[in-house]
């Protein structure tokens, strides 16, 4: 059992999703920020830098946005739907443009980006589970 | 002249936004960010901090939310509307939330949530000029 | 192999730190700030809250500051060890002062601060072999 | 008067700085960890974006040292000494590589760079002096 899932079982409430689909969504957004940020990093020693300006940016986004997403979802106590939604939104769509932008990287080669849109998509598609589950 | 807005005549590349709208955005946000990480700590040492639950909540998603805000906006080169548009909305969304928290303890005589819905509302009020400004 | 793992594995240059060593700081930062986060949560959720002002206020920097470390050690491209030094040395504090704090209220019988206790020690530990690794 | 120095006007207990300088510390880690985000980003948007990686690796860094220090600085309840001051020498640190940095290219030219050294200058004298003051 990982640390995020056993915060939850140990959690003095009750909270407003499914605790598998949370945690599992809480260790997507966690590796998806640190794997856009390495990515960035990698983009950033290639030599084609100058053609790997729009991955890095991508890069550096998704995991800003991650890394507030996973914040958010480990507070439950006055949890707000609103909010939570709002927030998995915009991190489901910095998944995918990020997703996109280092598949196609990753098909040219770029073995870094192969690895990040792989947690792109896997990050996208929990929040999107989150969302389908809490509506 | 805030260091925000000549880092953005400074920037050698166009951007999405008025340079104007865009500063005052970036600054609503990192100034949101303060004062709700603050609003938060001010209700933690209060007597009735477990009245006070759903107002740090609220801070504390606030404030991680303005936090990535900041960053994406600071981000121009590259520049994707999709992305920025999803994350505006998220920061208009949590600044709507918070303040309205916020204001209620503050017309209850609490000083600093008052200040903070102050923050809030500026900051809710730049994300909706610059998603209006973008359409 | 994690993510993490991977992505030192795709990096196109050399890295300053043992590649083993380095994921298992990452991955613990990453783990510690997540479940600093909940137990913030956790303590806040908990009726006396009030009890535990210390162990939020703990656990919101310790999460910031792991974060923060899991960030520069995700980047290696012109590394510089003097900045590394010094971020590490801030990780272990919030995590050596955070995690006694946990641990005291998990031996009362707080489960969560137990967990995070655990998590605390092992960021602590994976920061200070870093250290040792890089001297 | 700014939203910080009101929070902390508002705020209902002691704190362990004087209220002037630990206003203008978060301050300076807000202004410098937004202008380094930027600088990191126009230098990305530089012709010879391949000569400024260490700059831009050095932005990051101290963009995200900076966010965690000014969060750490802005709560107060449970005081920790030790903590806050790792977390200054860190901000220190990386203020000070950044600067040093920036300020290369700054006079070679980049103006950005050179907005961005005057920041992290400001953000390095202003950790120091928190630290002196509480010591």
């Amino acid at each position: 059992m990982t640390r995020a899932a056993q915060m939850l079982e140990t959690y003095p409430g009750d909270f407003g999703f499914d605790a598998k689909a949370l945690a599992e969504c809480i260790a997507a957004c966690q590796e998806c920020a640190q794997t856009c940020t390495a990515c960035a990093d990698a983009c950033l020693a290639e030599e084609q830098v100058a053609e790997l300006r729009s991955c890095i940016t991508h890069n550096l986004n998704c995991a800003a946005v991650c890394t507030a997403t996973a914040a958010v979802l480990s507070r439950q106590t006055a949890y707000d739907d609103a909010v939570t939604r709002a927030v998995l939104e915009a991190c489901a769509a910095a998944c995918k443009a990020c997703g996109d932008e280092c598949a196609h990287h990753g098909e040219m080669g770029m073995e870094h980006c192969r690895v990040c849109a792989d947690a792109c998509r896997r990050c996208e598609q929990a929040c999107r589970a989150l969302l389908v589950a809490a509506s």
